[in-house]
């Protein structure tokens, strides 16, 4: 079994994916290449469909047949599926149009063993018609200052949530999906224990809007206490 | 990160489920307790309902606490869902109605690095119609002696599988679920096998009948030969 990574950004002593893949790349092109990623994802993360960019000037290897290389120098927790030549202006962090975030609940009494890295296990009953009711209230154009970890360097608050859903799945499970122009640090977890706190009616749909508009920090940090712990 | 469990069987020196249950089990009832479950699942098959019984003397903790009393002493990649008393006669194994078994395979060109130990990844195309229309032939009762690995000790071959279907799913999945009244050794991916043979025109769905009549280790093995290496 191989350690777990410390999340995409390269660092120094803790194993992580872009260090990896660009480890890869390099053995087959031979370049020191730098991979761009279209978000940094944090430790614990799992990714199925992310994207990134590099420059090369091999011409040895066809474009079609960089995910097979790739892999074949890759841990197999790591898996490319697919590449393509795009144009020098793209970016995949600025050239991103959504991105969109699944957090995976599972609201049955003891969980499970075999899923328990891929979700998050809470075993009081949700009620999955008010965070539904609850979540809409994120989509538009919002300031999530209130919705940001302290210590964040982002300039702008202001982010654009397109679509917002709670979807019930079979087996007791609870999908919170996010998608969006881009998330400030931790946004998408500090929404998820929202929820689960209007789930077990801590918090009413209707305090969404105000709770969102306070822009309050303080305020969050107090009614979202609980999340450092649930997703820590 | 934990190491691979060699199955459910207790065995000396590789990390089983059977053994850390009757281990758990012990610390808190204080007893040395024989855990019998319905299936001795090999290793790299996961569970999502085994179904085990013991006999206690233990009368301090009520029945329906045993779950989180001993999950509080298991390692996380076990959880025990559910406890109920039942008659003195009971046996996980003898009484067994039916056993549900589902091969998970990932037919999509790249696989996936999150799901890798959960299903087994074919990038070639298959044809899941030739699939479905090949594993009818399987339900009803048939003497499998072709389908089980040489060495087993089974007194007979005859087993009665009850529905046997091939399930399309989203992203690429393919499952193949068999319910059965017990499976020979092996048996279950020996039908797999010869199933991805189906989907990429191997074998045609009509000669089912005549190779499971057949009774033929040999034949079996000639037409699964690479089945050993696809799930070993």
């Amino acid at each position: 079994m191989e350690k777990v990574f410390g999340g995409w950004q390269k660092q120094p002593n803790r194993l992580n994916i872009q260090g990896e893949i660009e480890k890869a790349i390099g053995e087959i092109t031979g370049e020191e290449i730098e991979l761009i990623a279209s978000g940094r994802t944090d430790s614990g993360v799992h990714s199925l469909g992310q994207t990134a960019n590099f420059k090369t000037n091999n011409e040895n290897i066809p474009i079609e047949k960089f995910p097979i290389a790739i892999n074949s120098k890759l841990k197999k927790s790591i898996v490319i599926k697919s590449a393509e030549e795009v144009t020098q202006k793209f970016h995949s962090r600025y050239s991103v149009k959504s991105k969109k975030y699944r957090y995976i609940v599972n609201n049955s009494s003891m969980g499970t063993a075999i899923y328990r890295d891929l979700e998050y296990h809470f075993p009081i009953k949700l009620d999955e018609n008010k965070m539904s009711e609850a979540i809409k209230y994120f989509e538009g154009e919002h300031d999530f200052s209130g919705f940001k970890a302290s210590g964040t360097s982002s300039k702008s608050s202001v982010r654009t949530i397109y679509k917002a859903e709670v979807l019930k799945k079979e087996n007791d499970r609870i999908y919170i999906e996010l998608t969006g122009n881009g998330f400030l640090y931790n946004m998408v977890r500090i929404i998820a224990g929202t929820m689960i706190e209007v789930g077990i009616g801590k918090i009413k749909p209707c305090e969404i809007p105000e709770i969102i508009e306070s822009k309050d920090r303080k305020r969050a940090r107090k009614n979202f206490a609980t999340i450092w712990t649930i997703f820590s």
